[in-house]
């Protein structure tokens, strides 16, 4: 018989950057006793957002944010800048990566592959606090 | 014991822009009884898209849409050319944002956050009927 | 009463390029005997993604590859480069596109519109074997 199951986790963040949730997540999943099901997240803001990237070397999150700072530059000449020089910015960031993310649990374990981390990208530049809804659908 | 429901929307788009969705499918949520569960939307259509982003400035949307005009420019050189000038760049702006989003439901809300709304992005410049096929895993 | 079913598929690349996943994903469905329910397919990698994109014309394919390479060049001044001048470029092309793809299943049928198709887009220059995580929450 599938249950559910669900929460709400809270990321402090320290301006932009890569935060790792993939313990958090992954032990809230063990905790729940899932075996086999889904697990899905949604963050609920629109200039932070979610992606699954490479875990082993820093470097790459470096050069991920180059490249966001490239495809969405701040100097650009945005309608929308009440809040900021990084808040536009931050919303076409979040528009090209994720907002939800949705992976299947099989024997037990989150399908993450051996180099997958999953991360919560701050946009702006401040440090926020950020809320993630997750869903989990399993059998024990 | 967990139910499922699904849906087929309509929606009527004028050409390039942001259709807010976010009222049709809460009501359909609410409307189906869902105390806590699972909504996933998917659009059916290669040449819009769909995005969760603030609903508060509208002038977030205009700069949002002149951000994805310069990621996939019409005058770029496109051997796929025959559908007009404004079709290959709305496959190359529907694959940079989303075809599929998945939302928790929690205390029989729909997790979008405060200034989160639910949004079709058409990228043609003519008019269209799109449909999205919509899935609520819950409990009631 | 709602059952699950996973499956782990596995996609032979041949370099750069499009692969067609359509009718090994939709025929896994089938054999489950979904009638309704919910699809979710999550590659376990960060060098190669998934995209629902036209499957008629193959010059859409052609120009969305030529847009990726645009949008992440192999040229650039990337700190991560000790895997190639292709591994860079392939994990800000994962980040752009989608890890997660979730597609709901009715009247027996998965919801792809008509010109849909399930791509897996790899993005290094190497053949790769990958592997794609499935999960299928359904009634028959």
């Amino acid at each position: 018989m599938i249950e559910q199951a669900t929460a709400l986790f809270r990321v402090s963040t320290r301006g932009q950057g890569f935060t790792d949730i993939s313990d958090k997540v992954t032990a809230w999943v063990h905790d729940v006793g899932a075996r086999e099901g889904l697990l899905t997240l949604h963050v609920k803001h629109t200039s932070c957002s979610l992606t699954i990237q490479e875990n082993a070397d820093p470097d790459v999150r470096h050069d991920l944010l180059i490249a966001l700072d490239g495809l969405a530059p701040r100097g650009a000449d945005y309608r929308h800048s009440i809040e900021g020089p990084d808040d536009m910015p931050a919303h076409i960031r979040t528009m090209l990566t994720a907002t939800s993310l949705s992976i299947p649990v099989i024997d037990g374990a989150v399908q993450l592959g051996t180099w997958q981390g999953l991360y919560l990208i701050e946009h702006r530049d401040a440090p926020h606090e950020r809320a993630i809804a997750a869903h989990l659908s399993f059998e024990g």
